[in-house]
């Protein structure tokens, strides 16, 4: 049987420890192309770039896969560009990540990692975001490194409903810790801004963003629970954003 | 009875003719400040600042609102720093947009002009995205004021069920061809990549984004058909991603 093409990216960077260590692992399952960011992207959310110039370079890097790029655009310009310039066909796989922090709940929003698996759902193509909770450049990838082989290849063999991705968040976690994985909806949660005031050299003002990470939701059925008690959460993700549930309340009203 | 006090804000940029237009028409409702971009932030999706700085500078432009800022990040930026830095108080309604050029069925994803909705919404604030199905400069953003004031005025006087924030798209047509408003939801839809590869004048190859939009989805009951047919589409849009249809199905896996 032909080995399924898969095409891995992320928000952190090509050369970020958790996409190193995705590579690895999806060289057990099928014939890997990278197309990633040539820096940082984190928070870029779907962000694409209209306003100025793409540029995609080939790379070598040590263990790395087939064949791999560094873009210059955001983690959703990787997936559209891998697709209509790089890839020799349709890929049977889209991984992204293993992402330096959590996704869970509304983060799912900000992060440059799972919007590129949102690409590439829209597009179709069976698509995972992997996400660790732990910021930390040397993190432990290696823990959950079977749940996320498990996971692959289950979407490879029953692929996913249709509008449909996955986001995945492992805690942090050794591997003896981990007790599984759950499927989950995603936790209702919100970011309390809190930005920090400055003055540069010149007394000009700027700021910082930083702000406190609040769960309202207190559901055992939700990533955030998942996470806290050491569990792999698995949340599938649509990108058809119409809320159903209120189309009937605003029907209601005097508009039509 | 206390004015309602508005927050306005777009990613087109502070000085563009649809948020001009916006600010005028919410000044007939309520108390209006505008946060918006300093520059065009079109595609940014829900992209957020963490590897830099940002800054913000009053302004005081002709015909503007009683207090307006502009600010170097990206929409979603101006409405955090909006809440935590600038607002007397949390807001009755946030508006963002009129944004130049339609961000209906999929686009939704990667406008900045629904993020900063979506955001506000994220933060309990009743929120609404407006965009024009015309990217002209001068653009005609008088023909639908009356429904924009009546969309607006209907939501500070409902609420929006919870989780839910409204993206309003108005086709490109005169007042007389405008034929009223329609709830919809989001059509199912796509873009077909086709970057555009040039040389630079070093001889280094690099690309634009660009694409053909496709609509896959014939329903009457979608934004792409309402604007077809020159009604205002109303489609109400959440920030639980949770694909809810798709639990089932992955629990039955043998994943958990």
């Amino acid at each position: 049987m032909k080995k399924p093409l898969i095409l891995v990216t992320n928000d952190d960077g090509i050369t970020a420890p958790g996409i190193r260590k995705l590579i690895e692992i999806m060289h057990e399952i099928g014939e890997v192309y990278v197309i990633a960011p040539d820096s940082p992207q984190s928070g870029m959310g779907h962000a694409i770039t209209i306003n100025n110039t793409l540029h995609i370079e080939e790379m070598k890097l040590k263990g790395g896969a087939e064949k791999e790029w560094a873009c210059s655009g955001t983690p959703v310009d990787c997936v559209k560009i891998a697709i209509d310039k790089i890839l020799p066909r349709r890929p049977d796989l889209c991984v992204s990540g293993i992402n330096h922090g959590s996704n869970s709940s509304i983060n799912v929003i900000y992060s440059g990692t799972m919007s590129a698996a949102v690409e590439a759902g829209i597009e179709n193509i069976p698509s995972i975001g992997f996400s660790l909770s732990d910021f930390s450049y040397h993190a432990d990838f290696h823990a959950a490194k079977e749940h996320i082989k498990q996971i692959a290849m289950q979407v490879l063999e029953n692929g996913l409903p249709e509008g449909t991705v996955l986001n995945v968040n492992i805690p942090k976690a050794s591997k003896s810790e981990l007790k599984g994985i759950r499927v989950c909806r995603q936790a209702r949660a919100k970011w309390n801004e809190e930005f920090e005031q400055r003055e540069d050299p010149r007394g000009r003002t700027y700021y910082w963003l930083t702000g406190r990470f609040e769960n309202l939701d207190k559901g055992d059925d939700t990533d955030e629970w998942a996470l806290e008690n050491n569990y792999i959460s698995v949340v599938p993700v649509q990108f058809d954003l119409t809320a159903y549930n209120s189309l009937q309340v605003l029907k209601s009203w005097d508009l039509e």
